[in-house]
């Protein structure tokens, strides 16, 4: 995958060296580029400019991230504006986003940018409902959701299976070593070593969680007739 | 506002050097400070092992995270652990977190952590219903939003009661500088200098592109008479 992302403070970018990300660079699975549309303004570095109609604070102007996108060797890309406005980001977005060969990301900053840069834009996109000081952030967490996913970055395939949301629930609790910490045990199904009751335990666990925190996330999740009988229970205890 | 951030990858954190959570930092309103819990982990830096019960991945031990607990100075905090199952994050969230004192962030990574870290904690929290490798850019994320809302970090009080959210609806579409850009041209209204009518062609956009995009948010929102009125024509006209 080839990713392009516009900004004007490429140096904020440090995280995506780290983690998952960074081993998908570093095999080769992925690589990203920086483009400073500061240096693509036709006056000297000028990016921001006041709002027609007065109001506060200072507009990105469309002309640096226009002719910063006309130098971006474009293959039928996706074309991403970080907006508070956008449609929500989630995983079902992010398994979409994995399946391309390149994305573009346009991170604004200040309070805003001219309405006319959206016409280079395929997806107007917010991380959730809360305002940042730029789309730098924004960009690099929808990279980490989305590379993650992509084949072969995860060594092992299985591993995200599990996670919430993959499943369309949220994820049981785990444990680790030791046994007793601190007077606090690991549930005893846990250590029995009976697969069959381990699984049914954490499906358990999941479909309660979910019931309890997301009954939004059962809507229109497909139960199996054993997670309706489970359910079931689970609603009588509660 | 003082942070503490427990994490295994405190130079991920760059992004906090910069923009307004950087000059935050700069005019002594807000303190971070980086607790890397692998130096607290009693086998040799040992803060992972295998889940109990079987399972791809691995998870975070409650020890190293318990003992660096310990090590902070705690004046009651928020506990806030980053995780997909949490509560979403979003406006009024980061409004709450502003008002507080001190804020600890624990940021998990592989595969999850071990159940009983969460006796540790007062807010798990979710910044939205995606999978990430790691807590960092969930914690800057939210760091981000909540900073920019402590009074004095934004230099002019005004800038931000215009943005998407804080008002309850979307913002409006924002025009700059030159009035023709390859043919798209500003709304008219806008080049008036009448400003009640500025004002109400505004007003009329945020609600629109509301009404179309995020109806979820209409519901519950307070509508002037005014507003109630827009909204009727908006109706009317899709």
């Amino acid at each position: 995958m080839k990713i392009d992302i516009l900004t004007l403070f490429p140096e904020m970018f440090a995280p995506l060296e780290h983690s998952i990300v960074g081993k998908a660079r570093d095999k080769g699975l992925l690589e990203i580029s920086y483009h400073n549309f500061r240096d693509h303004a036709e006056k000297a570095r000028h990016v921001d400019d006041e709002p027609y109609g007065g109001g506060q604070g200072m507009l990105l102007r469309a002309q640096p991230i226009f002719d910063c996108m006309e130098q971006i060797e474009q293959k039928n890309p996706r074309v991403i504006l970080l907006d508070p406005a956008g449609r929500t980001f989630n995983q079902t977005y992010a398994e979409e986003l994995a399946q391309e060969e390149q994305l573009i990301f346009i991170c604004g900053h200040y309070e805003g940018y001219d309405e006319r840069i959206k016409s280079l834009v395929t997806d107007e996109v917010s991380l959730g409902d809360y305002v940042l000081t730029g789309g730098e952030l924004a960009a690099m967490t929808m990279i980490d959701a989305t590379v993650r996913l992509i084949p072969e970055v995860i060594g092992k395939e299985a591993s995200h299976t599990d996670d919430s949301f993959s499943s369309g629930l949220l994820e049981y609790p785990q444990y680790t070593r030791p046994y007793d910490f601190r007077g606090m045990q690991v549930p005893e199904v846990l250590m029995s070593g009976h697969h069959e009751k381990i699984r049914q335990w954490r499906l358990y666990q999941s479909l309660k969680k979910t019931y309890q925190r997301r009954p939004d996330l059962l809507v229109g999740y497909p139960l199996t007739v054993e997670e309706s009988q489970m359910l079931e229970q689970i609603e009588k205890e509660s």
